[in-house]
């Protein structure tokens, strides 16, 4: 899967030889949508005519020698909840049709400080929720892409850019991208600056990308720009992909979702764990050591708690929003208002002790593990032809976060890789490393997809 | 000073009796604002219609027997960095000129749900920074009314309206109030949910108010409503005004501002201290015990700290607005912006580590004392005429913040009270407690209010 994937970091060699120009990769890039987007349905907007006006000031500055960045010439899609100068930012809810603030966001300008070329806006459910956009899966249009990154992960899959910028409050990068067959990082929480997006307290900027030297290369691009979020010492790593790290322990994270793993799914996974083990990894079960079995404990009920959290945290702005016109948002997104308005500020109060509390096990993991793996998703990619007139909404038609909500709840790093194909599909493996370890989840990731080989079941 | 002021707390049981009603108070409010808003300039725009029309569903619903809550009919003012529906959001910044993003605050959206009447958007300095907007102070048309919540603290000056809603991240809240004779709250930090105003880690939604009961009315019913800041607790408190506590230990912060506090305010406040021992408080100085001057070692640089802390978290937002046009910010305001720009990552990681010390410094004091009290400014408002063209630009024309930079950094709450009269004009003294405390400071500062007699120096 990861063989198809469009890689960058591999061509700038050629950009400073003059034996290729972003400007024509580019046009590889626009070829590609041409032939996948009628059917993927990624973008919601693009401005080629600045982009490719971008790739041209990039060529020069290739051919001039003083390029910005590593990333300058990169084109990049943006998920439409990040505002963006030149593009509408329309989140995939019909309250912001037509919203066009006329800013960056701190990402986006971040970006563009570095040279790389914002292509296009790309598909998220409506408001980052569970409300779906059109794209479908570039591996079969008949299964979802993932959401809320829907669009990012799939022009990513599909071979179209190189990189994309996602964002995740339960699962909303990891998935998409394990069903997508992208490799991506969901930094620490606050890792990258999230500007004007900052209303919830688990929300994180994150990187899809064709190969792990390019989403590290973004990621670390915006920080250094950027920075984190306010008050966050913001993602911290070198300035170039971290090498390869053989870890010495790891520690398999069941949460809730290991009972539903589908048969093919967890063999792919066991398999993963028996390579590991063939590679000379020590890899722990819950069942091995108290701390992790205690840090399991508390991860029951860690997918109703993010719910609770998120939905909370944005029930003022649904609410503001359904005053001022009762379909401004969707009947899903209006069904988590009210699930919010049943809660009390105290409510939310004991939610956030009991995310405390799963942080705290985590930390106590530091000693224990150089990191978890687990699946990134219960399987690959769900069937999803669309809702039905009449029926009764389905409740998650872009798949279930229950192996991401515990990252976005501790607010930990997490990568995944492609490493397995379940059924044709791609499905992602995940490595999760403590707050502010980003480089070492990385690290670890790479070592893993250089070294493991991939698994199909 | 305090005796002039306009407050609401006393008011409905007129408007339940039905001697008196929220559209009488309202045009009350509006008759002060026709005598004082010509030379106070508080205001950058009403909306008497919609505010009439509040106040008329007001009326019917105190005569019915149905008032949403104690602050149903109050008429407040909006500092103009939070979103109003109705009106314009100019941020007294030429970028955001025309700004008209139809959406509620948070804390907007609360108030209108607990009743309020929103009566106008209130002068803000620039993007809440140093350079000023037209208003006066409503004691002395010569002197700064204080910033950046410049128009909210004079509106409530001038008796316009009973509370209005600051925003503080270095010392807005605060400052403004102290010059202006209010009672204002700057919560802990997040503890009124920001909505879209969470650029900067320090950004405090306060309120101004009259009376300290209507402002510590206004900060719940908001905090019922909208809650904190995503992942924080809220404002925690009774429902009601906290009933009056007389402290029995409280320390005097002195900061770095203390060598530059002129001799009448150094008299006032001293004065202040004899009456509260001989009331029977126990007063600490620095000299008096070793955390607290641990404390205040720990405060020298923080002034340098939290301006630097925030410019940083400012400076893609600033830079963002320069690349689009050059003049869309001040020159104050690009000043900020260069010397954010000389910063690196490391730097503003070190900050942090430098505010994470003050914070801890400051906890240690919780068993040492229930509250530090402080002037809540270098003295009285000073005189401002405004900048003259071809001369170098006073730096902080609004005044300094000295004072309030330590709550701000370590995100613990304050109250002031207009205690004292120096030269004629007010100047508050505040009451700053642990982190979450804020009843606590606003039970001490209302048994202050209630038992030291105010100081005229």
């Amino acid at each position: 899967m990861i063989d198809a994937a469009l890689t960058f970091h591999d061509a700038t060699h050629r950009f400073a030889g003059g034996t290729d120009t972003p400007r024509a990769y580019l046009e590889r890039c626009l070829e590609t949508m041409a032939a996948r987007e009628p059917v993927v349905r990624a973008w919601v907007v693009t401005n080629e005519t600045a982009a490719r006006e971008a790739a041209d000031a990039s060529t020069q500055r290739w051919r001039d020698g003083r390029a910005l960045s590593a990333i300058d010439g990169m084109p990049v899609g943006i998920k439409d909840l990040l505002e963006t100068r030149d593009m509408p930012t329309q989140m995939g809810c019909p309250a912001y049709r037509g919203n066009f603030p006329r800013r960056d966001n701190a990402a986006v300008w971040a970006l563009r400080q570095a040279g790389a070329v914002v292509l296009g806006k790309t598909v998220t459910t409506e408001l980052g929720g569970a409300h779906p956009g059109p794209t479908t899966n570039p591996f079969d249009q008949r299964r979802t892409p993932g959401g809320s990154s829907s669009g990012s992960a799939a022009a990513v899959g599909a071979g179209m850019v190189p990189a994309a910028l996602g964002t995740q409050v339960g699962g909303s990068v990891i998935r998409p991208a394990s069903y997508c067959g992208n490799v991506a990082l969901k930094p620490t929480q606050g890792g990258l600056n999230r500007g004007e997006r900052q209303a919830t307290s688990m929300s994180t900027t994150g990187v899809h990308a064709g190969s792990i030297e390019d989403m590290w290369q973004v990621a670390i691009e915006i920080a250094r720009r950027a920075g984190g979020d306010p008050g966050r010492p913001g993602l911290v790593g070198p300035p170039t992909p971290p090498p390869a790290r053989r870890p010495a322990v790891l520690g398999v994270m069941e949460t809730e979702g290991w009972g539903a793993l589908d048969p093919a799914s967890k063999r792919a996974f066991e398999q993963v764990v028996d390579r590991l083990r063939a590679a000379g990894v020590t890899v722990l079960r819950r069942t091995d050591h108290p701390m992790l079995d205690a840090f399991e404990a508390a991860l029951v009920g860690v997918q109703a708690m993010t719910s609770a959290i998120t939905g909370w945290e944005n029930h003022w702005l649904f609410r503001n929003l359904v005053a001022q016109d009762e379909n401004a948002i969707s009947a899903r997104s209006r069904a988590v208002l009210a699930a919010a308005e049943r809660m009390t500020p105290e409510d939310y109060r004991l939610r956030l002790l009991q995310r405390e509390e799963v942080r705290r096990r985590h930390a106590a993991l530091a000693p224990v593990v150089d990191a978890l793996i687990a699946p990134a998703s219960p399987g690959p990619a769900p069937l999803w032809a669309g809702d039905v007139p009449g029926q009764t909404l389905v409740p998650r038609p872009t798949g279930d976060a229950v192996f991401n909500t515990p990252s976005s709840g501790i607010g930990a790093p997490a990568v995944t890789i492609p490493l397995t194909t379940v059924g044709g599909m791609p499905m992602g493996i995940q490595v999760m490393a403590q707050v502010e370890m980003d480089a070492q989840a990385t690290a670890i990731a790479r070592w893993m997809l250089e070294t493991i080989p991939p698994v199909v079941a």
